[in-house]
């Protein structure tokens, strides 16, 4: 596996779940930068595992030990790594998943792409658990981001809506997990991301577009099926002339009021905000029973997965959304930032 | 701007709408593959504008000239550059837009970025028309993926739905697309891509996910605004139990029924088709006024966009999105090949 | 094979001695950049054939037909693309090379490699042949340096070294070639190329180090066989308390008089000129016969290549060792710029 | 700093010399292949410092610890890190150095790039301890390789050649080590490092030649200031009639015996040893008194550089640049292989 992003700052993102450590490395960061530890701290919260009633139970402290590119309270422009330690490891709760496949997880094509030897325990590299150091790199995004006048924020914007009548996120989502949860059962929902302060400019046709290197990164994140920008789906069922972004000179600048196609058009932005809506499956792991194959045994055979496991992680998928889109609209930024002032 | 893609094969992607010439290098081919003109140029007609009475009346004959690469032929393994003239070309029709900016466009985006050096001519680099070269080097990506059995196809899946009752692709959009054009407006609509035959094991978990990949090149093609996998933003109003995709060995091999997930889990394939859905907006420019700024000026002003334009791209897009998965699936595909084999 | 090179600057090389063009294409240019045609033409003509007697007779116009990334006199921010002819193709020179080998040549490396399909008229895309599209790019690398101040110049330190007494370059070295020629025999010889004007703190410590990335680019130069910088291969024989790099604040700033260093310790600049010594080797195709192999019959041969061929490329060398030089400053310049403006 | 290299196993370095622990990770290692971690120990107890009394009495044991990408005994796939703890930092012997500059040291450069914010204590980054990880890396490509049947192997070929008559490497380099170490004063030298059992075709033309890739990763290594190949610069002063390559069929296969290009022509092997050249010059730490500045007053001074400092690390960097060669020859290897067999 090549756990590697990013031309300006490349982010290298290492660990199994069930391994001693997990962690990453932050190449390229500007020396000199102040970080805001208690930011990262309350990002990586979010993201942690027990931190609600509604997500897994399993605990998992993510303090995070800096042990390269910090020096006297700021950047040294050095390799910047976090290590985080794995505390809460069972591994005897994997032992049936050696050669049992649970359905809907990676297992299968990881057993066949590394002929067996991936460390199967909890999904290794393959788990969500991976997503903690993730976070801790979007927030030193944001830190960069935020002295450029950049803010990334987000929400939930459904949790398995068809249940649900007047939707209203934060009791319903708790009324409805909680129903999941009793049914043993889980539940999909969606996000929106946004960015907002980011110039006109910022990002390139075709193979560099903001939809390109953003998608990429919120495919990364494990149970992400769906991203679109904008009205995204929405303008499948439109005319051009129900979604023109018409423009205006206004006091503050170009204003678009509309803002349709979400800040970007032809893949570079236009001053509005960049908003990106993305589809969280449900969790793959329900204690009920399934059909599956054993593959040392090559037969069919049923399997419960237990273990703790959260029943709706629409909520813990929205800060590693949001450190994602902060790590990609980074890196946007930096290639905007030097093409405009060769001749400064 | 960095037209290029690609690790194990990287695409340039060079020229300009107005420009005498635009093309693709495609570096790092193996070398004595022949390659077949006929099913390249199919392909290429599929895209061509002026192919179908439903799409824009600008004739191009995107006839491709191969300068590198080709011998006797065979590919040599030296980078292979095809160039193709830009025969249509009608500046003069541009000439109020260097200062106007087309609403829904990239126009502003690109004048602020670049300064106003951009070649303002039919969106320049921008251009739907580099989509070309792109439908090129897609032809020959699908013929080295056929030579490992795999397959690439596509089709239209909704154009402008809401207008429609009982949708039934042929028919219908010919009368909803002749309807638009009476009415000097666009549609929107939406595409499937499958492929078959890749092998489980493709791709990786994160940032080399089969999503992040095929995604990154998917929204490379200038309309799409939404890109989703097997049941896509369908999993947002989905429970666990609902969605899971159970496996069995069958006589074929392991056999994933419902395939929920689209062939991908956890960003690796599990030998099911890979199935990708996208959404095309409608065509930016139509005959209609529209509100828009002039940059000269900077006063706000009234645009009607002139000039060959089609009134829904969907079909024109088909080819294009079929070429950006062939390319992305050969990318993973080398990827998987390489890893499993260092000890045989 | 993958000819393209640079992370900010992406420059992408294609064709082959004997197809009917070969170009390059310039990615990521900033938009607005003039570019003096004259200065382009003039460094492409120094490393032209046929340009000194004591060159290959081979006439080649060189003419460059810039096709994409340029409008009304300035870049436009668009993949930059040159087409150079080829006007003097004789395939049938070489027909004899299909099989036979020409020692001290890329031939069976590459026949092995290619599985015999790449293109074996004057090397393909081997040929010295391509270094005229590295010069052209060379040439707009220098432009952009030049408004930083920074500019990179070259000469020859020796030819065949051994056989003069009181080396003085240019008489000394047309006697040599032309006896070098008279005997069909070919000469080695040295080049130096500087760059001055480049501020302290370019490049970085290991693997982006100032040496590792322009000796990575001097050696993509055919014909390179040794680099060094300052004193080079000099400090195998010294001590510490020889070779130290003592600095000075003086009126200008700090200096380092002896610079015995080149301008770069530990991989990154140190504010005076940067010194890069380069040794060609004597050209491989010489008429007197050797002995070879014939991969067809698998049987030993002798071989005399005929052909138009330099008896020293040590001058025509130099402009691409400069061009190579500017591609490589630019590149670090660029990651340099960005690098500690974060917080301005 | 953006210390990662490589694109098909990509290797991202981490660190600083006065840090807790320094690190690297390997990205896209083949799952299942068994490491020997006594041959590891032993490559890099040969770079330890303290390993030899003619090197720097500072100790330090140079343990890795491997944290993710191992499990049972062999790769996993995942990325693999190790973790090399600082066991002995005294960060009061370079208290002064903050801002008085060390001559023929990166502290000035990088006390500009970094504005100051780069770890002072060791040279941070920038320090030669950085090259343990590296050493960490090379023995697992050698290993790699080994399945391959490529060896890698490096010898002293000089230590400040000018002092010695009749230069026997081990006890001549002992006692002109113990001179150079009673005068305070330190010594160059150079290495060769070769390659056997690497085929014909591996590398390709212009930027992706074999000497560009070694030659990027031996000027990666602090004081390497020449890196060249074969004969070397030895062919600045030859005629072509003298190092010709001359190519036999023999029962082993193709010879060529005299191998003056070093196993590379036009940037590819051609089945003979690969053999590099290095020049390694004297440690700049010298006990005696220097000419330089301070930063911080923007005065002259003087310095003399206390702490423990090796009097030649030629010895020491011998399996560091080993390991560099099994990195570039791995990477090369990899491209190669993948390339012929497309169509097996």
């Amino acid at each position: 596996m090549n756990s590697t992003w990013g031309k300006h700052i490349v982010y290298s993102l290492f660990g199994e779940s069930h391994g001693p450590m997990i962690g990453i490395t932050i190449h390229h960061l500007p020396a000199g930068i102040p970080l805001d530890f208690q930011a990262i701290k309350k990002e990586m919260d979010r993201r942690r595992p027990g931190s609600s009633p509604h997500t897994t139970p399993r605990k998992e402290a993510d303090d995070f030990n800096i042990i390269s590119g910090f020096f006297e309270g700021k950047t040294t422009g050095a390799p910047l790594t976090a290590l985080i330690e794995n505390t809460s490891r069972r591994s005897e709760d994997y032992d049936v998943l050696k050669d049992v496949m649970r359905p809907s997880h990676a297992d299968y094509g990881a057993h066949v792409k590394y002929l067996g030897y991936n460390d199967h325990r909890g999904g290794g590299h393959f788990s969500g658990r991976l997503t903690a150091p993730v976070v801790f790199a979007g927030a030193i995004a944001r830190q960069l981001l935020g002295l450029k006048g950049i803010r990334i924020e987000g929400e939930i914007t459904s949790v398995a809506q068809q249940s649900l009548e007047g939707f209203t996120p934060q009791e319903d989502m708790k009324r409805a997990v909680k129903k999941a949860m009793a049914e043993n059962d889980s539940l999909g929902g969606s996000l929106q991301i946004r960015g907002t302060g980011i110039p006109a400019g910022v990002g390139e046709p075709f193979f560099n577009s903001v939809e390109s290197q953003l998608s990429h990164l919120f495919f990364a994140i494990p149970a992400v099926k769906s991203v679109s920008f904008g009205l995204g789906e929405g303008f499948a069922s439109k005319k051009g002339s129900e979604v023109r972004d018409e423009m205006f000179f206004e006091k503050e600048g170009v204003v678009i009021p509309e803002n349709f196609n979400g800040g970007v058009i032809g893949g570079i932005t236009n001053g509005m905000p960049v908003v990106a809506n993305l589809v969280i499956k449900p969790t793959s792991s329900i204690k009920q029973p399934q059909n599956t194959i054993n593959v040392a045994t090559r037969e069919n055979t049923t399997l419960i997965v237990e273990g703790r496991h959260d029943p709706c992680i629409v909520l813990r998928a929205l800060p590693v959304a949001e450190a994602m889109m902060a790590m990609g609209i980074l890196e946007l930024y930096m290639d905007y930032d030097y093409s405009g002032r060769w001749q400064e």
